[in-house]
């Protein structure tokens, strides 16, 4: 039994092998091979553009993969969604597929579209877009480098982007948003029905969000007297309980808690304001709520 | 006027630049912009994907460019050849468009994929080359790494390549040639009717012919004394003639010509034993014949 | 309310930001920008000259910033000091400013340079110097590299210097050291007297030296019988009193303790060999004693 | 009283210089020095190439060295093994020391060396193998790139290697393993006979030691009801046991336990589905036992 | 007798070794040192910043150096110009002075400075113009960065300025122009008067001019025919006379010119269509006229 | 019928590789190969240790090779040579063997080295030497760094020195010289006899010459009236008589020779003060006297 892992190449590619690894997985890239070595004897892995992803799962040529929601929906694939992999700090960010027109362009929504020529890597998210809104439009398909070709070559063009700001500096407007997209773990229906597989699945999930979870957050210790307890405590956040436990000195306790690494600035100040005293923090690996 | 001239984006991007910078014209390519700047009033230029230039000239956004033969095939695009670009020692060789299958498939020629499933980047030269041959296929898009897609994804691919050597290393086989391609200067019907566009494209032809054809040659000049002349000039290739020249010394006559940098490790050691003298190798920036 | 903290450009550039990230504040510096963003919108950073900061925080146009001690002697600038930033391991170590003259020199100490030339990037860190000492000199100001430039163009240098090799490299000897200086945290009068201002700086200062206390310091922790339980305690560095608590075993205990990276080496072997067991060493973000 | 500290120039010295940081001893090298600086004023630290290493040891102008046990037997040294540095996932891994001949050569043991000439960096060791073994040929010392000089210019090899691949690489095969080797500590008989000089050699040992246990270890962190907590502990490794602590919330316990790295990725899920809570995975420089 | 020449440290340290490369001396800079090695034994080498050069040459440190004309302005060093070294297409392009202020700024002429405060690198040149417009203001030295002092700091600025982009990008405009600049050949006064150092100096500053003057030049050779000799002629720059040579081949020229390498891509296709043949293109090392 | 040919490995590899290219031989080195690929069907090519070139060689696994002279010397191989490869401005500069001591030595000639310790990479060189002069003492051998041994390990060293630099740079003074040595084409006495072998060994020292002898070489070109053409001709060296041509302008002469690049610079600006105009200089990649 082997579980066949489509991992995305290209710029995705770094930061997933980054994180395989600090979910436990070590995954070594031999330079121009696309079948990269994994030190678990379960797994076969694969480099795959997230593109063609979700066509390979579907056909059961793979078993799962890492890639794009927004690909899954291009190319109306049937597959299934094992787990989210969208955190803060991270290279897997959301990505939004945009209207985009010149800065002086007429173009106001989807309607002005009627008639027009629209460049996109996306074609059937586009067509299938512009049929919902009764609008008939030329959809070209786009090799790359697709903000350039406003004004000159097409009346308009929809693109991912992450802060706009490429499209800015072309001198673009975004009108309208198709979509919101990010990264997701998925695999073929008839992996998810395989017992074996389906544990396999789960098993990984779990690790890859233990390692997502842990890349934003500390730990804190701290030790403080009785009397100081109650008020260090309401400081800490709410989500997640802290450790409490009574030292032998008389009337100290040590309290241990996982918070978000941006929060640690605000809180250090009023924490020893309130008497927390020997307060450290440490980095960590994985986090399992 | 201005004549709008489109550079292939990505792998020949450097060695265009390199090219028109020898043929006499400064490109400057800033960082992430794909308007580069020449040092030529009279021309704009554009960085443009080569699978989409042809598109582009035939469109007339753009008046010429250079790209590979093969693409204007794909988008059966009609435009105007104004010269070829190849030449020996150039980044600019011929690649050829091949079927390749793993190397223990049935498949020997394309009578045999009827029914099957092939992955291409030219979906259009693929269907159109089934069909003249009677053949029915499924040709489905690569959006790249198209030599790793056989035999997990599909029964067969036709790729792009220049030695085999990647096709090799993914344990495939050659078995048919559908087309060869190498880069051309092209530019669109109407450009070529306009005569003063017409006269500056071959003017930028001439040019960067002339540097191409100075990369592989050298000048020699020598020095002979009238008995020895025939001999010498027997011995020099019989494609350029030499330029003879008596000097004030009697007898002695100077020799200069352009030759085949390739065939100098010969001709120096044979000249030399057959009386030549003060023989000397200069290089060359550009050569019109 | 804003506070307009000044960050050095130049060689502690990359420490300063390095120093803040670890403190909780990240800090992006756009290249060729002089203003850094900076994740705390109650703060605008700006990029000055170390021998600039104390001016213009003294002026008001900054608030605060982090700049030599030295650079504000040598501009007899009033402001104040919010905390020192000085500690083993950083690159925030502390310079001596020396009197350096050639290997041969005759000059012995400050009485010697009566009516001599010198060389210094402190003209008037020097010529208050040589007031307090009675001497006359001609001091002028080099615009750097002073080292290279006795005896061919000056008597004697005064120079920044940390480990004096720049110095010997160049044949030249220390006769006397005029001043110790290093990085401190400072702030003008008005934002000392500003209520928010004020919370805002002891915060920072704060968080930079809990970062800073972290880089030389780790969380030793172990476990140990009744029996050995005071012997182990004599054992670690006073300063900080150790966490014990009672383990479910009976009759044993875990300890845990920050203790100074450099004391590490020395204590762990004396441990073992008194009963400590499971000795583990973790790193540390942060330390509020 | 200083000890004089050998390290092995070249492959090894970035490893060794990590090694003794994480250990606590910041080993400074300069470029073109061969006199690298150590923050310890007892140790005085030189690099000398692995070969020569134990010669200076034995000489007494080394106290001590890290360098491979095959350089000792080489030069039939006398010195002392303080203690073996080879751990999984280190640089300090086993060698070996084969014969090897190419692949279609006749010798198929140490027999067949009757006569024949034989190239290798280690002449002694490969001359006494010969006379064990009662056959007799030609050795002669080779300056590296042993494995290019069969066939043309020797008949068999012996060479250093570790996976074998660059022979392979050479179309040479193995016939014969000499001895197996991997790096240690030694020191002279004389600094083992010293009090003071084996006190301290033995602290860094200790110290080498827990920095290289640590490499493959993390610390566990979780909390669990005490219904669950003997499932739990069985889930743990045998080989550490668990520190578990009661906490103040009624019924629930905290265990921290140092478990391999590569475990990690298989009992989190377990642990996770028996219960476990609040699992958090920390990193540690060094591990005492 | 030896000549002390002073080199430019910092930006044009690299421009100007080449420089002095293709003049025919070999200068080699060693890492941190001051004292560059030159391959002539009459020279003697010195790094000197450029702000330092004149004032070095007037003292008679120096015999000789480069460095700007401003900089000599600046010191108001009395020091003899040997020759100019301003050329297209090199690196010692002009700059200029300029008073520069934000953009919402109502200062408008050097009048509204009255009153104002101003930073500058250059406050001799800035006084010195403030008073010959009978302008009252504060002047303030600037270690650098001057561009982004205003509005915060000062109200206007001198800066040294090339293209004014660095100042656009601070969103300041330029007012005034005080002075332009190029890098010029100097030497002190009594270096022009001692006659071997005369023509040491003429000697070097012919042999610079040769290399810069070669820098955007090259030799074309071409042949030609009796009945198209006048024509071709004609088309060639009237600037330097070709030579001209008949060939054994009756009725043939040979032509040999030095042209501009920016004319090369206009008259090569005239040339051609004129009836040149075998025409070639060679770099040039120097060019004496 | 084929050559084998030795290619120094190590610090030449470079030097031989580029001086191979302008003789006309392009070498293609493999990273980690031993065997580069050549483009001339005659030759093979295999990189050998200089040390060990001679003695291989002399063997006959080789036919021909570039070495030092000393390596010959040190292993007494009865080899030919082809030619010398030593000329100014080349990477195959002479060296020295020399004999080096602390600066504070009492060692002061070959004479006071009885009874002592020596280090060196030439065991043979030093000990036939000493033998020569009468004197006994240790030799042993160094694998290198050999001038960090004294004085703690041994009391001097023989050592191959370009400048000297790394010597001095090490406290070490140079007392004897004992052998000078630079680059040579070797081959062996049988490839000599045959007389296809001595023939393809004569081309290639041709061309390897032809390409050394360009390298400190250019070609001079200038216009000088029929009065100046005596003293314009007396002051180009006399080695190579120039080639003088009359113009067809009347009383005009052109001049074209080769000449040592160190020498332009002293007298293009004689030719000048002569009348010479239209001086232009350009490199050349084969000179063949």
């Amino acid at each position: 039994m082997t579980l066949k892992l489509g991992l995305p190449k290209g710029s995705l590619e770094h930061a997933t092998v980054d994180l395989f690894r600090r979910a436990g997985f070590l995954i070594t890239v031999a330079e121009r091979s696309y079948f990269p070595a994994i030190d678990d004897p379960d797994i076969e892995c694969m480099m795959v553009r997230a593109q063609e992803m979700a066509r390979y799962i579907e056909d059961g040529a793979l078993d799962c993969g890492l890639t794009g929601h927004d690909w899954v929906v291009e190319g109306e694939a049937h597959v299934h969604t094992v787990s989210d992999l969208v955190y803060a700090k991270q290279s897997f960010g959301t990505v939004r597929w945009v209207l985009a027109v010149p800065n002086d362009s007429d173009i106001q929504s989807v309607k002005d579209l009627e008639g027009k020529r629209i460049a996109t890597e996306g074609v059937g998210i586009v067509e299938r877009w512009l049929e919902r809104n009764g609008v008939k439009a030329e959809v070209e398909f786009s090799w790359g480098a697709t903000e350039v070709k406003v004004p000159d070559f097409v009346d308009a063009i929809v693109d991912i982007t992450e802060t706009g700001s490429s499209l800015r500096a072309n001198n673009l407007k975004i009108v309208e948003t198709l979509m919101e997209s990010y990264t997701k773990f998925f695999c073929s229906k008839d992996a998810w029905e395989d017992a074996w597989k389906k544990q396999k699945l789960e098993k990984i999930a779990l690790l890859l969000k233990a390692a997502l979870d842990a890349d934003g957050k500390v730990l804190l210790k701290l030790n403080v007297e009785a009397s100081n307890l109650e008020k260090v405590k309401d400081l800490l956040p709410a989500l997640h309980s802290p450790t409490v436990n009574p030292l032998t000195d008389d009337g100290w306790y040590a309290i241990e808690t996982v918070v978000d690494e941006s929060v640690v600035r605000e809180i250090i100040p009023d924490l020893k304001a309130n008497g927390a005293e020997g307060i450290i923090e440490i980095s960590l690996n994985k986090v399992v709520a």
